[in-house]
């Protein structure tokens, strides 16, 4: 069941004659259809009668033609006009570039523009690294997509992409002060986007590459790693492993299991879930098993697994074990999907050992819905807002790169991303950590700083920091 | 002769002890030095004695330092620290994103990004024409360079040309709403360079081309023109052209000429001067001379010119007039410089027609000083901020590119170009019009508002705007 929900909500601008039980027929044709009904505003009162703006939560685009058609039926009721809040809010794009200094006058131009700039330039091409205090690269991220795999949409192009990366831009400011912009590639070519982002790199403290499909963003990401001298990070592989290791600290501290004798699943050997196995191993998790559509990883498995697989299957699954991913839970601690909705039945879960931990973090429907693992599952969590301990990429990405643009970091190492993690979960203390409370919320704001400062000391104490960190006018 | 400017600003903090006479003692060495003392503010007071902060227009660093010297010399003042305002202003780059909607709530979260964003994003893969309604393509321009040409400074590179690339995108947006942001590319491959301002146009509405070396430029934007579907427009041809011909205009008015008498000769055949030369063309002007370093461009000159010069030499001299600037200048009406400074002198100018009109561009010291010409030039005109008639580019990127998003125009075509310089001198009436006054100034915010009506109106004629202009909010 889908509920009504605040991304969907139109507002019907309708008029109709200003008489006693109008307005009562028309909420309940409206609430009777299904919408869930917000503000009720008036726009203009006239003899021929009044117009109100009504606002409606709906459950997609077939509902609200549904309740369209319902308040069209009432008699002397006409829809003047149908909005879509979402769609109004797109309008013009949701990001801006603001100037950080007034030009008003003669002199405020000739310092921002020549001749002042010239002395700025000059510094700088004396000294290149100049340009992480004097320009905006000190603090700038640009959000690099081809269009790939795009939120669950797949390859949608950069166009029909710009929306999502917008949105990131926003997230980065937003959690992290962080200015970041979103550039969408017209190609889907690793060594074309390879080079591209090489040559646009100059202006950006940091890359983050967003919603390129998987294997293509192993290799993209690991040649810019090797050839850029600023942090590039993959946020669909590693945002989602810093986090979904944050939840499993704390998930295992309730369950007092130890973190070296835990045996992990991971179902879905994507992005997300090679950085997840990635980070599991650097944590010191010890038993992983990876599975895909056709079972287990496993060496000399007989359906064909492409080189990146392969390379999992040696990484994991140290007891060679072979079969469904319902022979990998037998006597499994936890569950980590990264997959498609409900292929995780109830039966498999009863065969993983006490106190099951489950992440089921397929967008935007779990691999099992929450409802039936209760009372079977000890630890539940999804990527969604509408249950508890929602694995969200925003909890992560905000506080690494503001931790690693404060010290000029040449990278974002798996230390850093490490800290990260810890630092997520420290933000719920001791006396807080529930079962349904194992990661912070989206909103706590407290979770960017803590991040951002252990991520710091991180890069400083692998030696990848090229200052010391101090305390910023883009930090609060 | 150079004068202190602001762009040149330093602030002194000074220590000295609180007793009469000691501050007219500083500011009279200041002074004495040279110095252009602005404000005087007292940082603190106590038993040890008084911190102030002065701050003086100085012209260059040496003179700075001379300053400091003579303060350093005075008995009792101790220099506590020495702070460029210039700098002070570039620390952490001039722009910054801002996100146009707030994200407070969970509801907001969820129209801005995920899940509500899909919406947006599914309908653009359907009409990816609405990433121009649904996007910040709408209102965005990429400021392009490879650092190859940057102001006077010459090839310095991608990274010291970025603070350059954000004063015009302060530029953009201050004058025009523009949202503008820079790309510093770490090749100056013709090549590469159009390949990767074509995969990264899909999130920009136009582009701006800055501060490329000639000829290089011109192979570029004619490349990326043909194979993109947005404004592309290297401004230090087209934006310089425009200004020149808006001043030629109006310049012709006083002196009573026509246009299609004159005499022009421009100086110096680079980005700028081609650019200009066709532009007059356009514009009706039929007797134009070119000149570079060695002398008149002209079929079968004995010293070689690049195929760039030898189409020029065509297109242009239809006399077929050989020789040095000095044999070109002898009864021309108009003479423009883009070349280098001093390079016109009094007894050249002396051989033009009656009222010479002597445009001497180069910057940041003119072809020939005002003061030189002061009795044998009627109309004067030069780059420079402190003379009469500036001729500055502000006066026509914001407009033309507003313009051209305004309509979503596909390109930005001589008719554009025309129109706006056509507009640009119509900002000054008739009853204003004088020898001291043929361009607005930089700061006269009526310019941009109707050098984009302007250039809406062209690009609707001539078949390449995409809509129809409305009042846009990005537009006041």
């Amino acid at each position: 069941m889908v509920y009504p929900s605040a991304s969907r909500s139109v507002t019907l601008r309708l008029k109709f004659k200003n008489k006693i039980g109008m307005l009562g027929q028309i909420t309940s044709a409206i609430g009777g259809a299904g919408g869930d009904i917000g503000a009720i505003d008036i726009v203009s009162v006239d003899r021929g009668g009044i117009t109100r703006d009504i606002t409606v939560s709906t459950r997609d685009e077939a509902h609200t033609a549904r309740i369209v058609e319902a308040v069209k039926r009432i008699p002397g009721v006409e829809v003047v006009h149908l909005s879509d809040r979402t769609f109004l809010l797109h309008l013009g794009g949701k990001i801006e570039i603001a100037n950080r200094i007034p030009i008003k006058t003669r002199d405020d131009l000739s310092r921002v523009y020549t001749p002042g700039v010239a002395q700025v330039c000059r510094a700088i091409q004396e000294d290149k690294g100049k340009a992480f205090a004097l320009t905006i690269k000190k603090n700038s991220v640009a959000v690099v997509t081809d269009g790939s795999a795009v939120l669950g949409l797949g390859n949608i192009g950069p166009e029909a992409a710009l929306p999502v990366m917008e949105g990131k831009a926003m997230l980065f400011k937003e959690f992290a002060g962080i200015d970041a912009y979103p550039i969408c590639l017209a190609t889907q070519d690793p060594d074309e986007i390879v080079e591209t982002v090489q040559r646009i790199a100059t202006g950006f403290g940091g890359i983050n590459l967003e919603d390129i499909s998987s294997p293509r963003c192993f290799e993209i990401e690991r040649r810019l790693k090797k050839t850029l001298d600023i942090p590039v990070f993959h946020d669909d592989q590693h945002g989602t492993a810093v986090v979904v290791l944050a939840a499993l600290l704390n998930a295992v501290r309730i369950v007092k299991k130890k973190r070296e004798d835990l045996k992990v699943v991971v179902n879905g050997v994507g992005a997300a879930g090679t950085a997840i196995i990635d980070m599991l191993l650097s944590s010191g998790v010890k038993r992983i098993i990876g599975c895909d559509r056709d079972g287990i990883l496993c060496a000399g498995r007989r359906v064909e697994m492409n080189p990146v697989m392969r390379r999992y299957a040696k990484r994991t699954n140290p007891e060679r074990v072979k079969g469904k991913l319902e022979d990998a839970l037998v006597g499994a601690d936890v569950f980590i999907g990264v997959s498609v909705a409900g292929i995780l039945h109830a039966a498999a879960v009863k065969k993983m050992a006490r106190d099951p931990i489950v992440f089921a973090l397929a967008n935007p429907s779990p691999e099992i819905m929450p409802e039936e693992t209760e009372g079977i599952v000890r630890i539940m969590a999804t990527g969604r807002s509408d249950y508890p301990n929602q694995i969200n990429n925003v909890l992560a990405f905000p506080g690494i790169f503001r931790g690693a643009l404060d010290v000029r970091a040449s990278e974002i190492n798996d230390a850093m991303n490490l800290a990260a993690a810890e630092a997520i979960a420290s933000v719920i203390r001791k006396d807080e950590l529930s079962e349904d409370y194992i990661v912070p919320g989206v909103f706590n704001r407290k979770v960017a700083k803590v991040v951002a400062q252990a991520v710091s000391k991180a890069a400083t104490e692998t030696g990848v920091a090229r200052r010391e960190k101090k305390i910023t006018n883009n930090q609060e």
